[in-house]
């Protein structure tokens, strides 16, 4: 599905897309101690990697200049596909002794434009290095390369009765990685936890050519500082990922989706509390999308919308191991709900057919908005009671943006993740000055975070010393690493911190 | 009754204990480049923490300057005893300017020599930052200071319905900064994570006496690197952590305890893949302990074993949301268990007396060990088919050392985290060489950790380079870290890294 949703957008996005360029970003110039690559490096590179393993014909370049949502258009001319870690580590050795930039790149699906170039860095592409190194069944874990794409890894680990824990709209395309190196979320957060939980082993290499192999993937080892969180968030500017383990939880045998429709926000968040009492530990996700977004699928994608007209839907999914009990409990729930009267309407799947027409309405979503124009986007962490205020605070100033067409909002209200989303004709300039910073001031005086699950990458480093890393020690600690580890600044530069 | 063990335990080793000071260990010298503390020092910190916040009578730093194992012995004249982290800012950047050693104290319940000083550090006790500072009972975190003790913050979660997320023997008296610091695991990672999981937020002050607020608590916050993790097993190398907030799972409302009886360690691994596979979900502890183990805690603390003679006990816990469905999963897992005839006997427990009374079996093997001499422990992470073997080897290896008397093991089956025990009448350096570094070379080549849970601290520290940062890289990537926030090595030195 994932890989289907993207393919659509790229069709429409390179017809009518916008390509925003350097220029478009005259608050970052070139870093002029970085070296501009010469036929002398390209040889070099063809010399490592083989002739296949570089690119430098201008219509090959492009979708690798390019990212997802069209934000960015770097100018690298060159791509690199090493296929093992030894390769990685002779290019990055050579990188090092000539001062040349590199952007790592997995599935390119970010939304930030972390995984772009954003002048001429060097595009070290990482999807030939796809591997599935390992799975150990009694442990739960798997060991694979940076560039596995994320379902061919969860379609393996179904052999084994193991699942991935995380999941994503772009689970066909997203690389282990970027996933990695973006700390990705997902739709099953409430239950699995974050990369941060899961993340038992990193590969990766360094500036200088180094190779940090961190890969024994116990779940207990407290041998020293924890390397492999470090490289999760970090978007490539610590290090390039080659791998990762993944602890990965037991496929449940039993699975229940909800899907109910409530008119009232606070009946979202009573609804939260009653699912996480009584489905507790088979609670898998829980998840709200509002009328407009709802709207959007079932007009533009003509996918049926599963109940009548409701301001919030919401899909509460269980995971369960014994189907009689996660019947009782899903039973339980929806008798609860009914009763107290916080849900207007709602149905119950437990066929996947059923449950994945549920769940192609959620992931969709995205697609569905930024169909027939421009979509801003933002990934806001917010307290439960603010969640979605801040719809209705952008619907009231954009009210007289003509170009602006609709305000709405989705997301993971388990976890406290708004995605906060603004549909135009066209890129607006107008339209981005009156989102930006206006949403991060407005989040971080409400507590929240600018960024929950997409990261900072490109288009959010300016903003990272006002509203992220905020007190001069967050900031001067994430420096101090990025200069321990990176001290030229050849890893992905330009993206998480701010210019200095 | 963590406190009770650890207070046992202390009375015993003021009598008898060795208390190693650093003459034996000669391959430490103190750093030439630190100051030593003078009187001008102490009126500085009488001044910054009133007179009651600095200890310099002889008698009250003894407990400071020794670990609870009494396996180091420092000679710190002075204990200060901030109240805010305003004060330990203060501190640091006194003791920055100065070049003054520092050795953050929490708990002081760690078990490799991390929490005291070495030579004449000034111990930085945390605790009489205890407050608990305030719950979010909707997103179930909890916001505390570094000095609370762990119980304490247990029992005020439960009036919200909520649990720490890690349970230790310690409890009573380790404290949530020492707890971070040490990336404390403990009896309930196999449901609830490792605090790499459920870490949402620290404050921390780092060596220049700056204040590093990461305490927002989003579940989701990818603004950056996440430092956080940073301090997660740096056992204070890094900075000083101050405050934490931690992500609390709900209270169960059904709670069952397993002991069950078996006679080869093969069915101890069968019956965790039984137990993960019909108790998932609620499965929220799984441990092993043999024979030797159980008979120190009946002989020696009096304790009734709750069965007939085995070879190996497991504990099997659950941790559930309705007491039928729990019930119903417990038999089935017991019905399974003797129909495959892996388990000779078993008992079950859902009455907390009862189930108290099996974990202080568990919970007091260590008290029970070391109440008659001396007790070398490792604590190891081992692929599950090389899990008990070490304990076999170990028993042939010192089977002519007469001064050792029994060689037994225990610990977190479901995570793959042996406890290997060798119980001598008092300190022998004879089997400390038979341990070290042998122990460290099998673990080594079988796949393992040589430190799954304790941490490094002092007393490993030398092992570093050799079993367990392997690679240049990833020794080198620490100290570089260290040397990036700690340059003048002021934070908790000779921990951690090996001699440089």
């Amino acid at each position: 599905m994932g890989r289907v949703a993207i393919s659509l957008a790229r069709r429409y996005y390179s017809g009518g897309g916008v390509a925003l360029t350097a220029d478009r970003y005259p608050w970052v110039t070139r870093a002029p101690h970085l070296s501009r690559i010469e036929d002398k490096h390209v040889a070099a590179f063809e010399r490592l990697l083989g002739p296949s393993g570089v690119i430098t014909e201008e219509e090959q370049l492009d979708g690798y200049n390019t990212d997802w949502l069209k934000m960015v258009r770097g100018q690298s001319k060159v791509v690199l596909r090493p296929k093992t870690v030894e390769e990685v580590s002779a290019v990055m050795r050579s990188c090092s002794e000539g001062k040349l930039a590199v952007c790592p790149q997995g599935g390119n699906t970010g939304l930030v434009g972390g995984s772009v170039p954003v002048f001429d860095e060097i595009v070290l592409s990482m999807s030939l290095m796809n591997n599935i190194i390992k799975v150990d069944p009694v442990g739960g874990n798997v060991w694979c390369e940076a560039g596995c794409v994320l379902e061919a890894v969860n379609t393996h680990l179904e052999k084994f009765g193991l699942m991935m824990p995380y999941d994503l709209g772009a689970k066909g395309s997203c690389q282990v990685g970027g996933n990695v190196s973006t700390c990705a979320g997902g739709l099953r957060l409430v239950r699995y936890g974050s990369l941060n939980a899961n993340l038992l082993g990193v590969q990766a290499v360094l500036a200088n050519g180094d190779i940090l192999d961190c890969m024994s993937g116990h779940r207990k080892d407290n041998t020293g500082y924890h390397l492999r969180q470090l490289f999760l968030g970090a978007e490539g500017t610590l290090g390039i990922v080659t791998g990762a383990v993944i602890s990965c939880p037991t496929l449940p045998t039993s699975v229940s989706l909800a899907c109910l429709g409530l008119d009232d926000f606070s009946k979202v968040l009573t609804t939260l509390r009653t699912s996480k009492r009584i489905l507790c530990e088979t609670l898998s996700s829980c998840e709200v999308m509002d009328d407009t977004c709802m709207d959007a699928v079932a007009n533009k994608l003509g996918l049926k919308p599963p109940l009548g007209s409701h301001k919030f839907y919401m899909l509460v999914e269980t995971h369960a191991s014994n189907p009689q009990h996660d019947g009782d409990k899903m039973d339980a729930f929806l008798q609860e709900l009914l009763a107290c009267g916080d849900v207007e309407d709602g149905t119950v799947a437990s066929e996947p057919s059923k449950m994945n027409a549920l769940w192609q309405i959620r992931e969709r979503i995205t697609e569905a908005l930024s169909r027939d124009g421009y979509l801003y986007k933002y990934d806001l962490s917010l307290p439960h009671e603010k969640f979605y205020e801040i719809v209705h605070v952008m619907r009231n100033r954009l009210r007289g943006v003509k170009a602006a067409k609709t305000v709405s909002g989705f997301g993971h209200v388990g976890d406290g993740n708004l995605h906060l989303n603004v549909e135009a004709d066209a890129f607006d300039q107008e339209i981005l000055e009156m989102c930006e910073p206006f949403i991060f001031d407005w989040t971080q005086k409400n507590g929240g975070s600018i960024s929950a699950e997409h990261g900072i990458g490109f288009k959010k480093a300016k903003f990272m010393g006002k509203y992220a890393a905020t007190g001069k020690a967050s900031l001067s600690t994430m420096r101090a690493i990025k200069t321990a580890l990176d001290p030229n600044g050849i890893l992905n530069p330009y993206k998480v911190l701010p210019p200095a």
